[in-house]
């Protein structure tokens, strides 16, 4: 195991963004693009970059970004963990509502990302998405964060 | 998919606090109030919010804040998910403390909210929680950091 | 519930470090001694760390840090829960790398632990590990990054 300092400098600025995006239901939304955008623009070169869904029934993860079949292969165990089919006390809002409420819980609210050279430091094979877990389309906000220089 | 920003400015300060809260056991216990109470004490007005929690078997999530058999039916979730039924090799120390290790796990030990005009940036519907895993009453801990202006 | 401040001071400097660690295959290699080294050099004393894992098949996670059974045990709940004997789409690269996806998505990719007088602040039973999800060695990068002073 080795730890190699890739930088060291000053801490003067952030910036915070809404990214606002519509679902289609049971889907994933890629948003990896949007994001690294989004921080080109701020002019913040190096620092952390935070990313916080504000919702209980749409989450954030961190997957595979190539094969679409990885997507729906995740939402099908996310459907055997947290069941539709399931009973639950809260069914009020309908059946997806508190499975969703589950799997937003099993998944990431916040991710961060920490940012060099103008880049969140994904890497190859990482996809940023937003998880919509109830089964019809939503609008869904994410507050993005970024502290640095 | 749209970003507006919201916010630019300068990141000058940080705060450090030390939560302190009594567990029922198998409970999870509401912190969002007593948490912006805090942000707001610190001065600081823009920046980022980091909830650390100090244990193995107790955790964080965000939950919907207003439904309490929401709760109910996401310890059940755990429990299925994780269950003091199962056989651990791990057993030593009670037939809840594996599972509680497994379930923290599943979800949060850290959990990062951007600030904005002296509030964390929580959705409407958003409660932050802490999960005791144990089913007897702990003294838990949880490390914020604050860092902006 | 009580919240004290344990500090209040500026914010300066950042640092960003590459952790390069090879796993062995379905285990957990912890990382916490390393961590706190790199913490301790870089001079920030106060502020945030950020660990942040660059693959969609490893993720990190903090668990119990004494009793290696723990890490056993975790792993076959991950097992149970993200089975490699359940069928997927996604299968061309071996059966054990969707369940690696599924079970990165249910741990963490990301974890951030607040810094204070030079010491990243676990607690006393907390490791943090990086979770190798494919049954063959890898060699795995995680990027930390330290804002603060």
């Amino acid at each position: 195991m080795t730890i190699t300092t890739l930088h060291h400098g000053p801490v003067t600025r952030q910036a915070t963004g809404r990214l606002t995006v519509t679902t289609q239901g049971g889907d994933m939304v890629p948003i990896t693009g949007a994001v690294q955008d989004w921080v080109k623009e701020t002019g913040i070169r190096n620092g952390l970059l935070t990313c916080f869904c504000q919702h209980t029934s749409a989450s954030l993860t961190i997957q595979e970004n190539t094969d679409p079949d990885v997507r729906l292969d995740l939402m099908d165990a996310l459907e055997r963990l947290a069941s539709t089919k399931e009973s639950y006390r809260h069914s009020l809002e309908g059946s997806d509502d508190m499975p969703a409420h589950i799997r937003t819980s099993l998944t990431d609210t916040t991710l961060s990302v920490p940012v060099l050279n103008g880049r969140a430091l994904f890497g190859v094979w990482q996809g940023l998405y937003v998880l919509e877990h109830r089964s019809r389309s939503h609008q869904r906000i994410i507050i993005l964060q970024l502290t640095g220089t």
